[in-house]
């Protein structure tokens, strides 16, 4: 029994190093998982591949053996912060306010690296970044434990280390890694970077067994990134010391906007990885996935005897190879070989397996007709519950409304429409103007135009409301704010 | 120019006959159209193959050049009677209670036209029955009437007539009929009818070229075909002589529902057709369809280049041969080829188009499971207007209810709920207990529980209203009506 000690799982202080960071890259709009994915809930944010967990809980605990969550910092936009706050606040209960990192805008890994670069190393000089996409699902966590651990120790001798994956197919969706001499246990030389191959390139890599897959995750000294940068991508460095000198000032995101608005957009890869000299390569064989696109997901989730992945209400019938992914609305599906079906309350995406990457010209073109299907779900989460879009009329908009126990919206005012509620669970105390007062099932209340108001939830189950709202405009940014326990800006 | 004659569409009073009726069977379920057909809405009463008419409604309207609606009867079940006559008094104006016959129960096509038999020689001893199913399509209408007053003629002689179809492809799905010795012109001697062929006997019959399909279109004498009952169905033929006996007492409603609870069911084809020796066929090339699945959808509604079927809110990327009908959610459909997509508020089918006959097998599993699906629509219409569910909950119900113009709901009171009005568009006159009152957009008001209520559309334009129910049991049946001007039993 005591053989194999090398298998039991190490203690939290044991692999914790006082260096590590974690810098979890969640940037993506996730135009492929449409129409589940939307430009205000994009991949990361999904349940997919676990129940309890959406992909960027799931990164943020995965890495937590490895480095405290107060040591992880997320690098994203400012639209995606107050959703990524509310997941990881409800998973770890606690505020990740002072852990974002945020890209004016998107210019691929390069730039977000770097300033993720800039940041940590004013923290620690001697900091290690963990650098992990938020949304790759990884099934054996204690050999990517090692792996990341093997890599850090690389990192003190000034490698930039990649976590390269063992091909199991002949994959063509990936960039492959031809692995070099060996440094040490574990680890590698890069020989080469390899593009995205052809179906026959694939098989030889295959066959060859030393070539990789890059998986995207890396690991490397702040310090040793941001020199690689100076020589490599110089004028990227130039706007990255620009930012370095304006941090702690009041300028600072003045100033990360301007340098990022004249970036080109570049992947690590491409600017530093296939240039660099001293790159090593940690490879682990780990039940990794990038799940890029709805076709992977038969890699994440479990299949039938016919291969079929299903999920939601479906009836199915003699189907084969297709992955059927629905909710609570009813799906019936026959006779379906490799296809894809994917159902949402306002939207249902049929497609054919092989043709999963045209998913992202469905959402260009709802982009373009400036479609609802394109941004937001029917039902959105908020910091105090959630809302469902039930009905949009014409001068009328009806929201199922549900708050959590000892939640409250803000103190808010709108200028161009009434409001009726009605409590159909739970109690509500509503604040009506000057007015403070309960609410119970089977009663209702009426919020005129103009005038101040609140909702919450002073008892200990959910509550829930219907709204009905009159005006002439009624979208979600007429809305005042006079107070917000949850300090939001733009979300009601 | 005065050459055409006979292409002249011939005047109403030249074309109609005294003794000529319609006899439209409306019994179907019409479980192969699901989604879109539920046992609620079955297939003759929707829109297939045309905005303006449903399938019932194409057929009424259809006849009415050579029958009056006065002399049009529908045998039908009663569970259909209040929706076919909704849709045929909102066509002609007129109320057409007193043209139903209605089958306590489904025993195909033999005992029903029995039935409806018996009942117009009592009104006609020299009746003419026109026997149409009320969900077929049929384009050209001009030969369709001429092909029925050629039929009408040869009854007269004493022949059961059916109307044949000339084939253009090989088609299994439907019974053939061989054509024998000409009558007179365009009338023929039946030589045998024959059951659905395999496909190599129907590219036969096809090539043969005096094979037809048996179109379920016929007409006879009353008298002739009753006597036909006598003769090779004596059992029906005594029921429908006790049924005759009974007619105009009050007893008859009972012994219809005796006599056809112990009936066999049976069709006319192979109970009458294939044994009777004066039978006669009237061939004609009119444009049919029996419309007998999805996968039929395309004879009867326009194609695209790429023999696509599109309906609805879809987004279509390289399809092929596909019927894609949806409605006001979003459908996104990629690389598609011999498909058929139908979506409805609340069930998506997703269908190999060979395999279209399946979907019984679906609605086989709906009703098993007592699936709401199974029966009704999220919007159901009332002669008052419609209702649409928006969301069900543990202990509440949201609708939107649209009342018509000078439409008024039953007076009315439920037990085991109350109701909150909320007017979003027209104004509404409410009966609430004792008092009524005007309610405006953007007011609402309330109906406690066992409260005696009335809700009617004063105005000129549709009343909208949204209805929060609360109470521990929300269905239908939650009704005690005091009155209705629409006379109804069952429906809200």
């Amino acid at each position: 029994m005591t053989k194999k000690v090398s298998n039991r799982k190490p203690t939290k202080k044991h692999q914790r190093s006082n260096n590590l960071f974690s810098v979890i890259i969640a940037g993506g709009s996730g135009t492929r998982f449409w129409p589940l994915s939307r430009l205000e809930t994009p991949k990361q944010l999904l349940h997919i591949g676990s129940h309890k967990k959406t992909l960027i809980q799931a990164t943020v605990s995965r890495m937590s053996p490895v480095v405290s969550f107060k040591r992880t910092y997320i690098v994203t936009n400012s639209g995606q912060v107050e959703s990524i706050n509310l997941q990881l606040l409800s998973m770890t209960g606690l505020s990740w306010d002072k852990q974002f990192i945020i890209e004016p805008e998107a210019k691929n890994t390069a730039p977000a690296i770097g300033l993720a670069a800039v940041y940590l190393r004013r923290i620690d000089p001697k900091a290690v970044m963990v650098v992990l996409p938020s949304d790759h699902v990884i099934k054996n966590n204690r050999k990517f434990h090692s792996a990341v651990l093997l890599g850090a120790q690389a990192s003190g001798d000034g490698f930039l280390v990649t976590i390269g994956i063992k091909p199991d197919k002949p994959e063509t969706g990936y960039g492959y890694i031809h692995c070099g001499d060996k440094i040490k246990q574990g680890v590698y030389h890069v020989k080469e970077f390899k593009e995205k191959p052809d179906r026959e390139r694939a098989l030889k890599y295959l066959q060859a067994e030393n070539y990789y897959w890059n998986s995207g995750i890396f690991i490397w000294q702040a310090d040793t990134i941001l020199r690689a940068m100076k020589k490599h991508m110089p004028k990227l460095y130039e706007g990255l010391v620009k930012i370095d000198k304006a941090m702690g000032t009041e300028r600072v995101q003045e100033v990360v906007k301007t340098v990022f608005s004249k970036l080109k957009s570049e992947s690590i890869d491409y600017g530093i990885l296939e240039k660099a000299h001293r790159v090593a390569l940690v490879p682990v064989d780990m039940g990794w996935s990038d799940v890029g696109s709805w076709n992977a997901l038969d890699h994440v989730l479990p299949v039938d005897g016919d291969k079929n992945v299903k999920k939601g209400n479906l009836i199915s019938i003699q189907n084969k190879n297709s992955i059927l992914y629905g909710g609570e609305r009813l799906i019936a599906a026959v006779g379906l070989e490799g296809m894809i079906v994917v159902d949402t309350p306002d939207a249902t995406l049929i497609c054919r397996r092989d043709k999963a990457q045209e998913v992202r010209k469905i959402v260009d073109i709802l982009k373009k007709r400036g479609a609802r299907e394109y941004s937001t779900h029917r039902t959105m989460l908020r910091p105090w519950g959630s809302y469902t879009i039930l009905e949009l009329g014409d001068r009328f908009k009806i929201k199922k409304i549900e708050v959590k126990p000892g939640a409250k919206l803000s103190h808010q005012m709108h200028h161009h429409r009434s409001e009726h509620w009605i409590v159909v669970a739970g109690t509500a105390k509503v604040t009506n103007g000057d007015r403070v007062y309960d609410v119970h099932p089977n009663e209702s209340t009426y919020i005129p135009m103009s005038t101040k108001h609140r909702l919450e939830n002073p008892g200990m189950i959910p509550l829930q409301i219907i709204e009905v709202q009159n005006g002439d405009y009624l979208e979600e940014d007429d809305i005042v704010r006079f107070d917000d326990i949850y300090k939001r800006k733009t979300q009601k």
